[in-house]
């Protein structure tokens, strides 16, 4: 065990303050628990927060960030810690506030198809406690059997199922939020819309930096009748992508349109041991479907023929739930079966509008090749929301260095495309130094209006978010930002290697395959 | 013309200042044209502006609110003039900015369904522009012939078909504003889902408040295959009610839902003098459904028997042009035929979970009694959006007072059933003293923390939205609020009508037969 950082803050007295306010197991500042919390899903991006508490209420919580602001203590919301972008991780020294002991229902009210939970409820529990009564809440990350609501809404997950219902900020209606004062207030409201400032789409995917959400109102969807899925396989991903865009254009809408590539395909019936997907697929593609069964059928029909259109080797489709499971078996699966044939990996999270998705992934292709470091796809192709693995051994020279090279080369290409830095993953503290490669310094500047609106010390989560001199350097990054020059690739700006350009105040940021499940 | 108030700001030198700046089309200083600014589709909230600019490019806003900041200028910004709440009129002494010569569309990308276009235009243009290539602008508020997108944003606009595809902040992407100090900054991004804090959902619906969009990008939706519409009218309004209640449970997601009641039935049928709809049916319910010619054939059988279980006496649907225009016909001119029956009427906007339909609907029967007043329902019934219309003479004594009570008295009984005083006409100057019923002295803090961060001078639509002493008296309302007690109802808790509480400082609030054809 390491020696923690010093610490400047007079964390002595802070803890005997929170013990007179808090029950005596929502403290812990022994090491051996502390060290539980240095690290989300994003592992080696390490940092020993000096103190932990786990409140139980909001008014816990509202007295702790009364304190915190009486002490002039900054501190760091976090829920599970399944995120991937290091955004619940106590970097500076800071109070780490986490909710995983709020895990109460607080209001149930079916009628009208809502759902009221404190903040450390688990995403999959919220469907579990209304399935019965047939609801079920819609945005699905994949590590929703893991990750917590107020996780969800810092971060705006989304999942294979936000194709069609759209992210966690359509589906949340109203936010208790304690503000870093201490202050308790209520975003939005019981109703889709309502008067006033819409304060509830600022809050969701804020990651942190504008206070603790304690009770959040959750919009609950009627089961559909029918779930279909269909499982195509192309000879090359042009192929799979024109897919995509036909079943598109029809009007088409699948709940979810995943695809994954050659090298994930392998990965899957190496895992399995069997030949599930064609293992000489270039591309396979999954259309899930859900409704009315007739309307299901009807469209289910469609999408066969679009495929078929746009040049499907095989179609296989699925109706029964133990069907359904077995086609989404490989998929769900995908980052685990990687994980078994590469000792380490790194998840990147990009966004491309659809219509560039086959030229992004061309150049994606050149550029492992041109880097030595292979890099498999799985993706969410209804959404433009790439995942590229990029498979490495972290025992080898310099690779740390390529493959943060290649991801931000690989960011670069989905700017360059009209794309974003993050679909579903988060900024944090692992993507905040490309964040003025999306925005200028004029837009950052109205976000830091807001966040200093909420949080004029700056104490929620600090540092996360936004680039900063200290963490990016002191010359915005937009000025030295390169392109990629990519064969065969439009639109492409000439320029040097991002390899060249490579900040080294950048934070390390690797993945390894302990969190493969949480995707 | 009576003479103007009296002015405090040199309002000669901002004129001369303003006619360096800007062409001198662009600058109208006569009051005959100043007369055409008084008020919006709020015809008896008037107030003529001293001085009004109509800029014709982004440049020229960023000058004309940087020549504000400069000489300390409040402004108010104005699209068509539309609006149905007295938000787009200068209410204190302030320049009014008008959209409307900023008519150009800046860019069009159909490959990735989006399009750029400037405030001023019109809501039907976007649609007729893109109309050739399969494609649709969703948010259809019935004055879409008129009012502009720029206003559009401004009040968060609805429409019909917004049970389906949701409101105007579900289809921008992204807005180039100009903050009250001139400064041009661009919120959202060319993806439904940005990193960083979402400023796009704070500006959409705040009503002035924070700047002046000056480029607007929409989401462009692919024309649906088909489309059909259903009529079927009922013995009560319960059963209408059910019917939908009925539709929404099966999963059904008709694009538009709308009720008549008895009084708008016969209105309708005197207007175009035929029995159009049964005179005798307690009310009509109209449902469309677009989508696949199978799905959607599908969905109007499922939606037919339901209308039928839950008690439609007679039931028709139309799947041509010409008999969807048919059964339309009457809702669409619902305000015409009843704005020709009475001298004037208020139209109401509030919005209740759908399940309280049918007692708020028995409990306004109940409090039109009681007043003396009749009043028409229409109504997006799909998401619970009343337009409840009170119907009077203006030369009544003390009408103005009992009309101003029971549209008080409605919104109340909203607010009771956990519904809301507005759903798609804005706060404006017309309910801006409502907003402490909703929302507690916190949570309206935490929204004017934000506007000071956009604002911090307050001269963006001064005065407007927010309760403030000088418009809704020093104590809050929220401390006199009173409830309605109506037999038949429940949840209802004791209380003075509010016609004895009225507080004589509410701006007076009426809409004269000039504003039908908007809605």
């Amino acid at each position: 065990m390491a020696e923690p950082p010093a610490l400047t803050l007079p964390w002595g007295r802070i803890e005997r303050r929170l013990r007179q306010l808090l029950p005596a197991r929502a403290v812990v500042a022994r090491r051996p628990e502390l060290l539980t919390y240095d690290s989300d899903g994003l592992t080696l991006h390490r940092h020993e927060p000096p103190l932990v508490v786990l409140p139980e209420t909001t008014d816990q919580v509202a007295a702790v960030l009364r304190l915190c602001q009486d002490e002039g203590v900054p501190f760091v919301a976090r829920g599970s810690g399944t995120g991937l972008s290091g955004g619940a991780v106590a970097e500076q020294e800071s109070l780490l506030v986490v909710t995983s002991r709020m895990r109460s229902v607080l209001a149930l009210d079916l009628e009208n198809q809502r759902i009221t939970v404190q903040p450390g409820v688990i995403n999959s529990w919220v469907t579990r406690a209304v399935a019965g009564d047939g609801f079920y809440y819609a945005p699905d990350p994949s590590s929703q059997v893991v990750c917590s609501i107020g996780g969800n809404v810092a971060e705006n997950a989304g999942g294979v199922h936000c194709l069609k219902y759209g992210v966690t900020s359509n589906h949340v209606l109203e936010l208790e939020v304690v503000l870093p004062d201490g202050r308790i207030t209520r975003l939005g409201g019981s109703l889709a819309e309502m008067p006033g400032l819409d304060l509830r789409g600022v809050f969701i995917g804020s990651e942190g930096t504008l206070g603790i959400a304690t009770a959040i109102t959750l919009r609950l969807l009627p089961q559909p009748q029918t779930v279909q899925v269909l499982l195509a396989d192309f000879p090359s991903m042009e192929a799979a992508g024109e897919a995509v865009r036909l079943v598109t254009e029809a009007g088409v809408l699948p709940a979810g349109m995943e695809i994954m590539d050659n090298f994930t395909i392998n990965a899957v019936d190496d895992l399995f041991g069997c030949d599930e997907y064609p293992r000489d697929a270039a591309a396979v593609l999954l259309i899930e479907l859900d409704g009315r069964l007739e309307e299901v059928s009807a469209a289910a029909e469609r999408a066969m023929e679009l495929c078929h259109l746009a040049g499907a080797r095989s179609l296989r489709r699925a109706e029964s739930e133990a069907d359904r499971a077995l086609l989404w078996k490989g998929r769900k699966s995908a980052f685990a079966a990687v994980g078994r044939i590469t000792p380490t990996y790194y998840v990147q999270d990009g966004v491309v509008p659809r219509s560039a998705l086959p030229r992004v992934l061309a150049a994606i292709e050149e550029l492992s090749r041109r880097y030595g470091l292979p890099v498999a796809n799985v993706f969410h192709a209804g959404d433009g929301n790439l995942h590229p693995l990029i498979l490495y051994n972290a025992s080898d020279v310099d690779v740390q260095e390529r493959v943060q090279a290649l991801g931000a080369d690989i960011l670069r290409l989905c700017i360059d495309a009209g794309g974003s830095i993050t679909g579903e993953h988060g900024v944090g503290a692992d993507k905040r130094c490309y964040m003025d490669w999306m925005f200028s310094p004029e837009d950052l500047g109205t976000m830091q209006l807001v966040r200093n609106a909420f949080d004029p010390e700056g104490r929620a989560n600090p540092g996360k978010l936004f680039p900063t001199p200290r963490s990016c350097g002191e010359s915005a990054r937009r000025a030295r930002s390169v392109r990629v020059q990519v064969n065969g690739m439009e639109d492409v700006t000439p320029g040097v290697p991002a390899a060249a350009g490579l900040d080294p105040s950048l934070p390390e940021a690797s993945l390894s395959s302990e969190a493969i499940e949480v995707f």
